[in-house]
């Protein structure tokens, strides 16, 4: 009769209002009580799942997803969420689709839009284009409303872009929460996030960029660690030193791997590209100059072959606090010898650490339906507390 | 309480009790009165969503898809319309499919539909194809029902065939009446079905076919226009002419732009593929003469570029009825300076025209809901009411 | 108001209880009881749809389907089985994902499994493959499951792995038990599961060894017949032996279609590929011999093309019991002189038999639901009274 009452009455503690309606864009949009209020309603949401309550919002209605890379986990979980608020997906597949060269996003968002309740985009492959272009759908579907075109607003969702990657670094942080017992407890907690090396190449920015720019705002000291040449954007390192000062939490740039493993309480360390390399891709891509991309890539891997010691090794994990900082990633890991030859991780470590990267991972389920809830519904507290109390049960059992 | 009084009441002039059960695979298979229902119940339909009342007629249910080419208007329309009736879509992807060389239609159609309420099809690219495949799939369905292989008879649902596109022109028809103030205000209005410039080839003729099908019961004088040798199916000219000196309006064909558009109070510029050309493309097509289809398609473009001057311009727009005739299309258009060098419109005409355009392509969803609608429920009207007094909401708010 | 009660009165009798949150692999994992509870289940799901009365179990949850071969029937099977239970089907299309080289199945399994209530797997193409994947994902998601990763333990629903079709086969015999008038009627009916000649090859022996290793459960005089070399999985054959023991029935090979047909009550002509070249095709992939793979196809062409004599005749079908045994086939059915010049079947003979043909396939959906509805409900008999009780409609009628 009170499950959701922890749930509500956090909410009722905090400002959050500006969230309904609204898209999701990049955590750093938010506010921290906005982002305490997501992870509450996720919280709340699972919840009520585990209790076997129904939590669908809508009776009907589409979820529309747009993939313009590959996608699994992303995939499921936007499927999953969407499901579990009653939504409909439909994927809109550019390779089947009669979008004529040259139409307008603006005459696509509509077209696709007429009962869209949630959009969901991943556009993550070229540096100035994901955001941009997320920006230019919610624009237009906000435009077509107001035209009388649309008869709702579909929300945004930020599955991936060139800047963020919220979905993946709400769950992240929402699985570091539980792991330390509570949000109050990260402070002055030490976050390695750093560079990994990976036999393969062209991996997005986005993960770091999204953890530095979120786990700054908690208090923590968090540390960003890379190679000569792999800087992610300045603007998000900017960000990130602006939100540590304010949060009571530190933010610093190393060289190595072992200077930020040194003492840390999490890590993360991932492959990225090189932010500079990226921007020359997006423009090689462009000018349609695939010969200098194919010589690029090259180059690329190249470079990446000389950091084959940034490897997350046993012996650095030893060096962490107590020898067991939390280990993070948002998966597929490139694990040494499993995988490929060399890679991010060494396999030892990444099987001890599985059961907690698949519990990190099964979060991101719950943060897009956050989202959507907190877009979509004006009183959230009262909501849950209304699903609680209509119980419709999600599967029927015998009893 | 009394939102669906004035279409019930509508209905209740209206003899369509035909529909119940049929197929829709053709405009000018149907009645006025019943084209009259589809309107009030897709106006009825909206109104309903507009008001937060859930349209779901099915508990679960799936409606098949099956589109031949590419589509991303029709095909959201589809899965939009079958969501709000509470079916599933699930598209028959005949790349991912085991259909045998030689299956004949009657077996995959059985296959496919054991429980499928609805089966929507687009196959609009060869000449004397598409119509035939629809009939065949509705008689090998009916069969399987009357031999005790399905439980229910799916409604087949044209998507766009060889000679008609009903969803499309249907939508297009309530937008004029929509932004005329109603049927009864078409009598004597100016249609202007005119041929235009685009780069491109081998655009469908279902759509001009469809318009004039369809607008000449409306008592209004819709005027054909193209280029020498872009003739559309002589059947359907045939039809028009009948059709329209028995609604009291008129047709007849013009050779130029200026002439169609002179004083017209609706304007539908489009390009499309000659239909003698169509049946050559079909023929060889058939032959696996592939090297024939390269050269014909050559020759076609060769064609068109001879009628570049045939684009919707700001000056042709001028000499409409007061200068401001209603601009259709079924988009995505070709726009002059935009999407292509030279096309069927100026960018100036069609930026104008962007939020009513958008508006048309709108009806779409409800217009194939109302077909589905029409062929599943007995008394629509009776049905209509006992939605809005059952009240389930689409979409739950906190109140 | 006791539609559900024979079928209720049925379960009562029987031992099933094991099913209950269990995954289904191979029909002999299932004892009689169980198998017994499957048919009666899928028969009561059948009547309760053909009552207009709602099946669902679930108001949300993912039914996950992965096919590693096209398909038709089954997909849309196990699309319609997901639907009448309140699944939706979220597919994990491989060229899609971003599953990573050398990702473990365990990572794969759970990543799309956070809120998945049943995975159907089709994977039939590599001998010693299928079934040792379908069992590792099981095994992998039932420790997500006990490692707190997952919140439910989807089911496992085998779509066709490389030793049983499990599906199909139980379709095919709810097919026969309707036929002959009930289970009890199958002793001593004579089943001629024979080997026919395709134009194609590599057609998978799950067909033929679900048969033998089904149909020998139920008392019949199951024949074996192919030409030499087509053998199927010895250890199949074995079983089947063994299984026709015990139930009071037979079980012998013999080396003609006319020795198998002769006084056959049923009978089920269809192709296969010889167990022993398809190992040895797994072996060439698993090496990358693709060149060993084309030419290991052409021989086995030329095999097959040594028994064009092995097809279902009329005149064959004139020697089963009186002339008129109960033909069965999968579906599709290489149809000489429709989809190839010589195949597995006189045209004459498969459209005889097409509608009770369509009909078998008609049982899939059902059969499928019944295997998630068994695995998912703890009291299925209390179950099915309770959704008849409940009587929610399918789909509303205006009355």
């Amino acid at each position: 009769m009170a499950l959701m009452e922890p749930y509500a009455a956090a909410l009722s503690e905090l400002n959050f209002s500006r969230m309904y309606g609204d898209d999701f864009f990049l955590t750093w949009d938010k506010t921290s009580d906005e982002l305490s209020a997501l992870f509450t309603v996720a919280d709340a949401l699972r919840r009520l799942r585990e209790a076997n309550i129904s939590t669908r919002i809508f009776d009907s209605g589409l979820g529309i997803s747009l993939f313009r890379d590959n996608s699994t986990r992303t995939r499921f979980s936007f499927a999953s969420a969407c499901n579990m608020l009653g939504l409909t997906v439909q994927d809109l597949d550019e390779g089947k689709s009669q979008i004529a060269h040259g139409e307008t996003v603006r005459e696509t968002a509509n077209m696709i839009s007429f009962m869209a309740d949630v959009i969901g985009i991943r556009d993550d492959m070229y540096i100035g284009k994901g955001h941009t272009y997320q920006k230019a759908v919610s624009d237009a579907v906000r435009q077509g409303h107001a035209d009388g075109v649309l008869e709702q607003v579909p929300t945004l969702v930020n599955l991936q872009c060139d800047i963020d990657h919220p979905t993946q670094c709400c769950a992240d942080l929402l699985h570091v929460i539980h792991t330390f017992g509570g949000a109050q407890n990260l402070h002055g907690k030490k976050v390695a996030m750093t560079w990994a090396y990976s036999p393969s190449y062209g991996k997005p920015l986005s993960v770091p960029q999204g953890v530095i720019g979120l786990f700054t705002r908690f208090g923590m000291d968090v540390v960003l660690a890379h190679p000569e040449g792999y800087d992610v954007f300045p603007e998000v390192e900017e960000l990130a030193a602006k939100q540590a000062a304010a949060s009571g939490g530190s933010f610093k740039k190393v060289a190595s791997m072992e200077e930020a493993f040194e003492g840390a309480d999490i890590v993360y360390p991932k492959s990225w590209a090189p932010f500079a390399a990226m921007e020359q891709r997006t423009e090689l891509y462009g000018s349609g100059d695939f010969a200098g991309i194919d010589a690029l890539e090259k180059e690329l891997l190249a470079q990446n072959a000389q950091h084959m010691d940034w490897e997350c090794t046993e012996e650095l994990m030893s060096t962490t606090k107590n020898g067991s900082a939390l280990y993070l990633h948002c998966l597929p890991a490139d694990i040494s010898g499993v995988s490929c030859e060399r890679g991010e991780v060494a396999a030892s470590v990444f099987d001890r650490y599985r059961t907690p990267l698949y519990k990190q991972a099964s979060f991101k389920p719950y943060i897009i339906a956050a989202m959507i809830f907190l877009s979509k519904v004006e009183d959230p507290a009262l909501m849950l507390r209304k699903l609680e109390n209509k119980a419709r049960v999600r599967q029927m059992t015998s009893i």
